[in-house]
């Protein structure tokens, strides 16, 4: 669903975007490769602006920065509010910058795109690793709709691999079809639980253990460890009914206190294990072939709906439309003819 | 995402389609408004069809079905797999046309677009329903995105409301973005659930909660009784601390068993006792309203994409550029930004 704002509202952070990009491509680029945090942020920024001038912009820039053919992986990390997210993706985070690794962490957040909050947008969340000199945090974008600000976090994922940062991190809340969206961006997959009543199969949703790459029970500390080996059963026995995947891989379960840091190095060496398998058997690159196929379908559906609304016709014509259309005036499939038609004649 | 399948795949199916639709459109509009299951197949046929000669008679229809200005109430029905929708929707919809009321039963189904199967497409299901003279059943279009099924639905509606049914029943299943889209194409939004072990909470989604106007606890039958009246106590709770809607309407928590047709006749008085009221209060008007305009954004981008895809250039170009990108040959951003600037030169 596409909601249009106030129209002075664009306006007026349309100017402080154009402000806040104060540097040229070439100097954007020169600051990313020496993972310079503020370029890499104003590069973001950048990319997130609906503004045509600053999306060519962007445009050359990611352009360059695919050219450097970088190797961070990337992982995504979801999980429904509550399972501690932030806090495993802090420990996760520092640990692997105490082994001398970079890490940027993402977001696509879809309840950003209502409430125009984010996940990361809370400054209190992270704090240590925000700190951190070998992390860079970045919010959710917000935007209009999901296919946009799953684009954007995209497109951000390859300036902070041009910035050379080992690990991308991208989070998302376990909702609809944001977790579809970042599972298409990222090699491995981490879902978060935690352990529940003993039925904790009920509640994860179809579609999650096929994608999951390794599930974990978070929060697996003092009197909830039993109920967290229980559940790290009943996953892998769920897992097991499962057809072995194509890459052959099988999705591990495991346990671990994100608050205590304790089991968080298991999962680490999980994902490592599995990069480094993916690598060696040629599966990475070949998912990675698939995700740039996806990538490229979505781009330009995105690019099709972001020029139609930016279109000067339909800026002055959309309200009137809305308006008929919501009097009952005209069918709202009259209407978007009518529109559509206006646009092809120019 | 969009998938491209293979082209004679496309070619054949749509030649058959035509064929399929051997009425004109005052023929067609003729059998809708009495009610011949023959001629209201054929025109939800031709609002599926792709087919751009199709969708311009498509649209023609659309309009003279919005011009009877008909009054069917729309009932959306959600719920996981296994909850027992397709008995609960033909236990409803026996109810009714014993009453003497016409019923028919529409799908929105995200997973007939990797599956190619739908939810409705079982012959076997809802035999005594699809039997009945005062029904109509027409199974989960196919399609290649969800909008694209989402939208066809929608049309469906339209037609179905023509034909003058007075029950649009609209299932979908209880994944994603699915309910969303039918949760703003219907009047009435119906959450079926079972119960569990104590901790229904944990399992049900963000945001379901919010769009429920009922949850119904169904298989209530046998030694299932009691953990369903816990389910009620406990969804009951929940609701309450929401805030109340602006449309004065609380929402209820039922139990039911459909298979035992117990309970189901108390639902149906909770949708009739709530489509009453918003008529009162001209918040049924208002939904609507709302609704149109949500739908005449989601015709616009639906039509821009498919569009896209039907033009001729795109069709000559586009399997190439997957195949450069998916090399890793071009980028994904610039092999789309190169196919969009093919569209505009023509």
């Amino acid at each position: 669903m596409v909601k249009k704002g106030n129209k002075n509202e664009g306006k007026i952070s349309e100017i402080k975007e154009i402000r806040k990009i104060d540097l040229s491509i070439d100097e954007l680029f020169d600051g990313i490769k020496s993972k310079d945090k503020m370029s890499l942020g104003k590069a973001i920024t950048l990319v997130e602006s609906n503004n045509i001038l600053h999306q060519k912009m962007a445009q050359d820039l990611i352009e360059r920065c695919l050219s450097l053919q970088p190797s961070s992986a990337r992982i995504g990390i979801t999980g429904v509010p509550g399972v501690g997210k932030s806090t495993f993706i802090e420990t996760l985070g520092k640990n692997l910058t105490a082994k001398g690794k970079s890490v940027a962490v993402l977001a696509v957040d879809p309840t950003s795109i209502q409430n125009k909050g984010s996940i990361l947008g809370d400054k209190t969340r992270m704090q240590k690793l925000a700190s951190d000199p070998e992390a860079f945090i970045r919010p959710s974008p917000a935007g209009e709709s999901l296919g946009g600000v799953a684009q954007k976090t995209r497109e951000a994922i390859v300036i902070c691999e041009a910035a050379g940062y080992d690990f991308i991190l991208v989070e998302t809340v376990g909702v609809g079809q944001s977790e579809v969206a970042v599972h298409g961006m990222v090699d491995f997959f981490l879902v978060l639980k935690l352990s529940g009543a003993g039925d904790e199969l009920q509640g994860i949703k179809r579609g999650i253990l096929e994608m999951a790459d390794t599930i974990v029970i978070n929060k697996a500390d003092g009197e909830n460890q039993p109920a967290a080996k229980l559940a790290v059963k009943e996953f892998t026995r769920a897992l097991h009914l499962y057809p072995p995947k194509k890459n052959g891989w099988t999705p591990k379960v495991l346990a671990c206190s994100a608050i205590e840091n304790s089991g968080v190095e298991e999962v680490w060496e999980t994902i490592n294990s599995y990069i480094a398998s993916q690598k060696k058997s040629g599966f990475l690159k070949k998912l990675r072939q698939e995700q740039n196929k996806y990538w490229l379908l979505q781009t330009i559906e995105n690019r099709l709906i972001n020029d139609f609304y930016q279109n000067e016709m339909v800026k002055k014509e959309l309200e009137e439309k809305i308006d008929s259309v919501t009097k009952g005036n005209t069918s709202p499939f009259k209407a978007a003819e009518e529109l559509l038609r206006l646009v092809k004649k120019n």
